[in-house]
C-alpha cells in the first residue's frame, strides 16, 4: 500500500482527491492536512465522508509526514513554494496541485502570479504532470507540477495540431467556461449564488495565469515556434465542468477528416481522452478523468475549430493528479480512477 | 392607441411582447394568434398573466387583422414568408421576428435555413431591424424583419469597430453562449431539464443561421470590404440570458482608450447600448433592452477582445420588435421598454 | 412627487425597492445610504443600473432626510430599532422591512432574534404592513412594520381559513422553499455557488423567526384561539421565490370548492393575491407583486392542501413595502406595482 | 460471475443501473434492450459510456435472455406487468424497478395507476425490496419489487417511529421535493429547462401513488395501526436528489435525543442508512446509495419534525436495486456500491 498525505485538503480538490483516493486498491490516506479547518473532522465540513472516512484535519507539521510515500499539495498559489524544499526532504514523491511550479520562467511567474518565487531552484527539477505528453518524465519524477485546469482544456485541444504543424501557433483564439468550483470554496459575495445564477459572465479577459502555461507547454512539441494564444475564461452556473472553444488557423489543406484522424492516432494510447466525432458536452465528462475532443475544419473560414471538456476537479485537478500518482508508482495509470 | 396583432403569440417571444406591450402607454394587444394552443386563454398557457390579460388565442384568420395597425410575426422560420404577402395587404405595418426576411441573398437564406424561400419578392423592402444601424429606415420602414438574438449581440459588438476600419474583418472568431429560452417552447429530450442542468454544450458549429446575416450587416458599413466570421454558439444553464466573447485582430495601433471611446462615440445617442469600462455580465441586462458592451486590446497577441451580452428575449427578440415599433409609430424609441 | 429615502439600499431588498421606486409615477428617490459601500455610485454595485440611476451611496446621516417624505429601512435585524425613535422625529412616514417591529410581545422577539429590543415603546404604534389584513390601519399609520417573506406566502395562505374557523388553528404543520436572494447579500461559504447548487437542505428546523409572527397575526382573526404553526424552511437553487406548503385539519365537512370559494370571497377586492384553480408555480410570480394561492381539501385524510407562492424580494419585501407606501399616501394600492 | 440483463435500459434508472454494474466486480452486463432506441449503441445515447461499455441497445425479445442470471426490469408502468410472467419462465431472479408489482391490493394499484392489473397473480410471491425492512425475505426472493424513490425515502424516514409507536400512524404530512430525473427521459414541454429553471412547483397534490405503497409498507409495523399520510410532492431545479420534510405527531414524551437513538438503534446494522445530529442535505448523498436521516422533537407543538435526503436514481433506483441483487446472490450488500 501506498502512503498518502494530502496537504490542504478541506478545499474542493483536497476534497476530491480524498474521494477519489478512499477507493484506490493501493492506497492509504494516513494524513489530511488544513489551516482553518484543523481539528474539524473531514465529515464534519463534508458530510458526504461520514461513514467514508474517519480521518481528522491537522495542522500542517512536517515531522507529520514521516512514513508518507507521497504527499499531494493542493494549496493556494505562494504557499505550496514555501513549504517544498522541506516537504521534498520528508517525502519522496510530491504532486503540487498549485500553479508554484508549472512556469520554468520566473519572470513570466512573478507576472502573472504576482509575487516572486521563493524556491526557483526547485523549478527545472518539477515536471509538468501532464501525462499525454509527459508520461515518462512524469515515471521518474520526484516533483510534479499537475496542470491548470483551464490549461489542461486547451493543451490536450492543441497539442496534436500543434505538434504536427497543422495550425498556425500565433493567433490562437480560446474561449472557455468554467463551473464554480474551479474557484475553489470561497466566502466572497462575487462567488455567492445570487451573483452566479441566471449569469454569464468573463472575468481576467488578458490576464488568466494559464496563458504562460499554455504557451510554454505548447512550444516544447513545435520545434522553436512560438506559441501565442489570446484566452478568455467565463463563469457559468454549474458547479464542475470546463468547456473550450478554441480557433485556430489552419496551415495547409486538411480536412475535418484528416485532422480528426490526427487527434485519435495522438491519443489513441491514450486512455483518458476520447476523441469524438461529435460536438463534446461537459455533462459527459462528469466526474470522470476523460477530456472529450471534437474538431472540424471550418472551410469557408479556414478555421480549426476545437472544443474540449473536462472535469475541473477530476482531469483539470485531482483525477489527473492522481492519473500522475498512478504513473510514479508504476501502477496502470487508470487504476482508481 | 396603436392597435396590436401578435401572430404566433404562445411560444416566448410571443410571450413576452405581450408582456411588455400590456404595459405600453401607447398600445391597446388586440389580438393573439396561436396554432396549437388556439382556444386557450392566455393565461392558461401562461399562469404569469393571470389579472393581466383577458385575450384568448385565436387561429390565424387573416380577416381578423382588419384594424390592427401593426402586426408582429412570432412565427418559425418558414412560415412567416408563407403569410406575409397576404398580411401585408391588410396591415400597414409589419415586425417579423423570425429569419425569414434577414438575408437578402436567397442562395444564402436556401443553404442555412435548408428550404426555398416563398416570398422572395418582398425581400428588397425589408428593413434590417437594428436601430443602432437603421433608425431612419426603420421609421419609414412598412416591413421590418427583427435581427437574430446571437447576431444583435455580436453586431452590436463589432459595428464602430467595423465601420471605422480599426480592426482585419476577415478572421473573426466568436464564441457566444445562450439562455434555452432561445430554443423556444420545446418539447425535445435535448431542451429537458436533465440533459441541460449542469452541462455545457456547443451546437451547429460552423453552419449556424445567423452567420450570413452577421456578416451582410457588417459589410455594409465596411465599404466593399468582406467580413468572414467563425462563429461557435453554446447552451448554457440559464433560462435568458446570451454572452458573446469576440476576437479580432487590431488594425493600427490603437490603444483599450481608444478602442472603448470609439465605442462610446458610436452609441452615444442610442440608449440602448451601454458600453462599459469593466466586463459585462448577463444578470446586468437581464429583462431589459439593453446591450452592454466592453472592448479591450491584448497587448501582446494584437487582438481586440470584445463581450457583448443582451437578453435574447428582450434586445434579442421582443424588446427589439418593440424598439423597432416605437420608431415606425414616431414614439420616443424607449416607450414601454 | 413623493420623496423617498432609502436606508440600507445596498442589499437585495434595497436594490429591489429601488428598481421599483425608479419608474414609480409618483416618487423621487433622493437619498439612498449604505454602510460598507457608501461613497460608491448605485451602479458600481449593481451594473444594471448604469443609465437608470445616477445615485451614491452615503453613509447614514440623519439630518440628510430632512425634506424626504418617507423611509424604507432595510438594515439587517437589531439594526433599524436602534436608529428609528431619532428617524421617527426627522421624517414622517416609515416603512421598516426588517424583523424589528412585527413582534408585539418582546419576550418573543428576544426568545426568536437572540438580543434585546432597544425601542420597545415604538412597537404599539407600529402597523403590521400586510395590506390583505391590515389596508386602512396602514392607510394612517406612521411606521410600518413589513411582514416577513415566509410570513406573508404562509399568513395569505391560512387567513381565510383561519378567519372563518374552517381548520383547526392548532396542529397546523408547513414545509417551505425559498430562493437564495431571502438570505441577503452574503460572503459566507454556506451561501456560495458550490455549496447551494444541486443541493436542498431545511435550516432553522423548529426555531425561525417568522414562526411567531405568523401566530401572532393569524391569532388577531380567530376570535382569541391560539394558534401554532411547525415550519420547515428550506433552502432550493433558485434565486427568487418562495413555495409554501401548508396542512391543515379540516374542520367541518368543506369540500375543495367551498374552500376555493372562501378563499376567493376573502381575497375579491385584493388585487394582489389571484386564488388559482390549479397548483401553483413560483414562476408564475417571479418578478411580480402577486401572492398565487391554491386550496384543495384531501377528503381520504381530511386535511387542507394549500400551496402558496411570492417573489420574496416583491411581495415577500420590497414589493410589498411600495404597496403599503402606496396606502399610506392614498395611491392607488397597484401604483408602480 | 452474474449474467445480468436490463430491460428499458435507455432511461434514467436503467442508465445509472449500468454505469452501476460495469463497475461491480461480480457482474457481467450481457444484454440491454430498450424500444425507440434499439439498434444504437448505448455511447451513441449516452456519450458518458464512450469507452466504458461496448453494448447495443435491442428490442426485448425473450429468448435473448437465455442465460441471464437476473434481469432488472426498467419499464414504465403497466409495462413490466406485460412481460412479467413469461420472463420469470426465462430467468431465475427479476428486479423490477417500475410500480407494477408494489402494491398487493389491486384496488388501489387501479385506483392510482389508472389501469388494471395483468398480472395479480404474481403479487403474492414479489417481495417488496427494501433492505432494511425485508432484508432476509430478498435474499430468497425470485421475484422483487423495487421500491419507488419518494417511497424510500419517507418509509424510511419513518420506520422506527412507526415500528416503535412514537408517532401517531394518522395524520402524518409530508411534502418532498424531487429533482427532475425523477420524472424520467422526458420530451414533454412541462419538463424543459426554460419550465423548470428558477421554479418551483407542487404536482398530484393529493393523488401520488406513493402514497399507497408508504402506507402499505409502515402497516406491516404497526401491529395493525392503520396509517394515513398526506403527501404533496414538488419539482425543484436539480437533477438528482430527493428531499421529504415528515411532520408526525408525538405520542408519548420523547425528547429529540430519544427519537434519534431509535433511529440510530433501528439502523445500527443498516449500511446505506446514516443518522445524523444535523439537518441533512441533498449534497450529500449526491451519487451514492445513502438514506441520511435527522430526526428532531419540537416539544412547542409536540410534533416529530424528520428530514430525510437520497439520491432518486441510486437509493431511490439503481443503487437501491444493486443492493438487492446483492442480498439475492449472497453477496455483502455493499458491493460496487
Amino acid at each position: 500500500m501506498i502512503n498518502v498525505a494530502i496537504i490542504g485538503a478541506s478545499g474542493y480538490s483536497g476534497a476530491e482527491l480524498l474521494r477519489i483516493l478512499l477507493r484506490h486498491p493501493e492506497v492509504r490516506v494516513t494524513t489530511v492536512t488544513a489551516a482553518s479547518s484543523a481539528g474539524m473532522a473531514v465529515d464534519q465540513v463534508y458530510p458526504a465522508f461520514t461513514g467514508e472516512c474517519e480521518l481528522t484535519y491537522k495542522s500542517l507539521l512536517p515531522d507529520d509526514l514521516a512514513g508518507a510515500d507521497v504527499a499531494f499539495v493542493a494549496l493556494p498559489s505562494g504557499e505550496a513554494m514555501k513549504i517544498m524544499p522541506k516537504l521534498r526532504t520528508m517525502v519522496g514523491k510530491v504532486i503540487d496541485l498549485g500553479g508554484d511550479f508549472r512556469l520554468k520562467d520566473t519572470a513570466q511567474y512573478e507576472k502573472y502570479y504576482k509575487h516572486q518565487h521563493a524556491s526557483a531552484e526547485l523549478l527545472p527539477g518539477a515536471v509538468y504532470g501532464l501525462p499525454e505528453l509527459n508520461r515518462d518524465a512524469i515515471a521518474g519524477a520526484a516533483l510534479v507540477s499537475n496542470p491548470g485546469c483551464y490549461a489542461t482544456s486547451i493543451i490536450l485541444g492543441l497539442l496534436p495540431l500543434a505538434a504536427q504543424g497543422l495550425i498556425s501557433t500565433s493567433g490562437i483564439s480560446v474561449s472557455a467556461v468554467s463551473g464554480i468550483s474551479g474557484a475553489g470554496r470561497s466566502s466572497s459575495v462575487d462567488m455567492s449564488f445570487s451573483e452566479l445564477n441566471e449569469n454569464v459572465r468573463a472575468y481576467k479577459l488578458t490576464t488568466h495565469q494559464h496563458v504562460p502555461e499554455i504557451e510554454q507547454t505548447l512550444e516544447t512539441v513545435t520545434a522553436g515556434a512560438p506559441v501565442t494564444v489570446s484566452f478568455v475564461p467565463h463563469l457559468v452556473p454549474i458547479t464542475r465542468g470546463i468547456h473550450s472553444t478554441i480557433h485556430a488557423s489552419l496551415k495547409g489543406d486538411s480536412d475535418s477528416k484528416a485532422i480528426h484522424d490526427a487527434f485519435a492516432r495522438y491519443y489513441g494510447l491514450h486512455p483518458f481522452v476520447r476523441v469524438r466525432q461529435q460536438p463534446v458536452q461537459v455533462a459527459a465528462v462528469n466526474r470522470t478523468n476523460y477530456c472529450d475532443i471534437h474538431a472540424v475544419v471550418e472551410s469557408r473560414t479556414r478555421q480549426v475549430v476545437v472544443t474540449s471538456v473536462i472535469d475541473n476537479l477530476m482531469k483539470g485537478a485531482a483525477g489527473q493528479a492522481v492519473q500522475n500518482m498512478n504513473l510514479m508508482f508504476g501502477l496502470k495509470e487508470t487504476t482508481g480512477l
